[in-house]
């Protein structure tokens, strides 16, 4: 039981008035079959949660909001067919996808070269891209009226060599003029309109035409959004292109790219945007399909190359 | 943008070997117009969050089974019709409710008599229970094959005088012995079986026949069960009776008692135990409408007592 007092040997010093044990005594239900990862990792989130709930000293009507986000959050999931992943949503606006993806990613190099960053996959990448040919066009629908078409190129290279990384894979996806991707704007756009994938040249080169990306609103619809109001936040995020760059050979690079004139790029919702990764589109001259050129050159860590730790 | 270092200043010392400015970049994303409260919660919310997923290098994977768990626990929300509150119940398996429960309602005495332990209240209390007699019975749909009428009986008592509350209102509530509440059992229990209200004499006596409660199984088909089984912990509560004691110049007490020879008194899902709420149940001789007794005293402190803080 929660207060006879047997795991006190274990508890640190309590720095509050409530029961010293209680938070020992819960993390110590845990039974002996849990692998040892799952006793690690829902003892330490008990802990946290507890402790936050006594520092601020959570009342009874916050925890019963808290219960009815948490359902009103899966209930929208459930609602809308499984398509409309608001908990995912409700992470993202936290940092947490964002953190989490850097303690996946992270490599501290000693050279010269670093890799590209990595940044969130979003909910929108789709696993049914098709292969492009390079010089080829991702905009499937026609040009959106206020749409800026863009020649992006750039080189693929190993951060431990410099050299080229011929035959890299560069999967890019990106919202439409009007700040939907083609899964959310069925009217307007064919199943993989603004996709597609490119096979890098002998010379790790890649190039394509795509549009200049548009920023866009999350859904103002949700609980996600009561979640950004109690916060006094914008639920804008950034222009984006969506990037994942691959190769048998190396730590694959999933990350997103932001015009460097964009007015969200220091307050993003979601906290995905990371220095190296904002980015000059500049005026195209000589080229009938394009008005913008975007060059973007991406680094690549061989498999098993950890860095400095 | 999380990585430009301006926040630097107001960071404690990292611990960790991930980016020390991230977390104090979300927290400021605050803005102006949030309450001081929101401001106050869900920046610890955030700040343990992020903790949390560094302390433990919470994987990808282990994120978005987190962001499927909260997704299935409010899809039941909404396929039930919103009757079946799994978010609750996952906030009882952490230990939530009972440490909320004890933030709100801890008073710590000089004197020689203490305020009745409070519990949680869960999800089966009702609004809607009848006003009965002294010395009625709440069982209302006939004793069931297993079930063992007990008379309860005690006194209710101001602990600043020791003196007994004339015309408290005793609310008891409490499962059938299948282990199910009358919400959950339409098929055996008519509405307010093993409910009611009563009100406490001039000598602050109340006195009425209920079972001997059971102990029971939280539901296995849901995601609280999953969260259980990864702990590998059982789904058992002891076998409880519901109050709450109210009085309009009393702090109310919304609690649970608990026969001491229960088998999983120690060890409760819900973690709602505490030592002056474990009572005697004893056999009962000369009333042939009970088989075994208990007697239960009720402390309440007054209104506006604060106690030792």
């Amino acid at each position: 039981m929660a207060t006879n007092g047997t795991n006190g040997g274990e508890a640190p010093k309590p720095t509050h008035r409530f029961d010293p044990n209680f938070t020992q005594a819960v993390i110590d239900g845990i039974g002996p079959n849990a692998t040892p990862r799952n006793r690690l990792v829902m003892g330490a989130l008990i802990r946290h949660l507890h402790d936050f709930s006594r520092e601020v000293e959570l009342t009874i009507d916050e925890w019963m909001a808290g219960v009815h986000f948490v359902n009103a959050v899966g209930k929208i999931y459930g609602d809308s067919k499984q398509t409309r992943n608001e908990a995912h949503r409700v992470s993202d606006i936290l940092g947490l996808e964002s953190l989490v993806d850097e303690i996946a990613h992270k490599i501290v190099t000693d050279g010269e070269m670093d890799p590209t960053s990595s940044s969130i996959l979003g909910p929108f990448w789709s696993p049914n891209a098709p292969f492009r040919e390079l010089g080829g066009t991702i905009i499937q629908d026609g040009v959106p009226p206020n749409g800026r078409v863009t020649k992006m190129h750039g080189v693929i290279r190993d951060i431990t060599t410099g050299k080229p990384i011929p035959n890299a894979v560069f999967d890019i996806w990106q919202a439409s003029a009007n700040g939907k991707y083609d899964f959310q704007d069925p009217d307007n756009q064919t199943p993989n309109n603004l996709r597609g994938k490119f096979r890098a040249d002998e010379n790790g080169k890649y190039w394509f035409y795509c549009l200049h990306p548009t920023a866009y609103s999350l859904p103002t619809d949700g609980p996600a959004w009561g979640l950004l109001q109690i916060m006094d936040r914008h639920p804008m995020r950034p222009a984006h292109i969506h990037i994942m760059v691959t190769h048998p050979e190396f730590q694959g690079c999933t990350t997103q790219l932001y015009p460097s004139d964009d007015p969200w790029l220091t307050t993003d919702t979601v906290f995905a945007v990371k220095p190296d990764l904002i980015c000059n589109f500049k005026p195209l001259e000589g080229d009938d399909k394009a008005v913008l050129e975007l060059e973007y050159n991406v680094n690549l860590a061989p498999k098993g190359y950890k860095g400095k730790l």
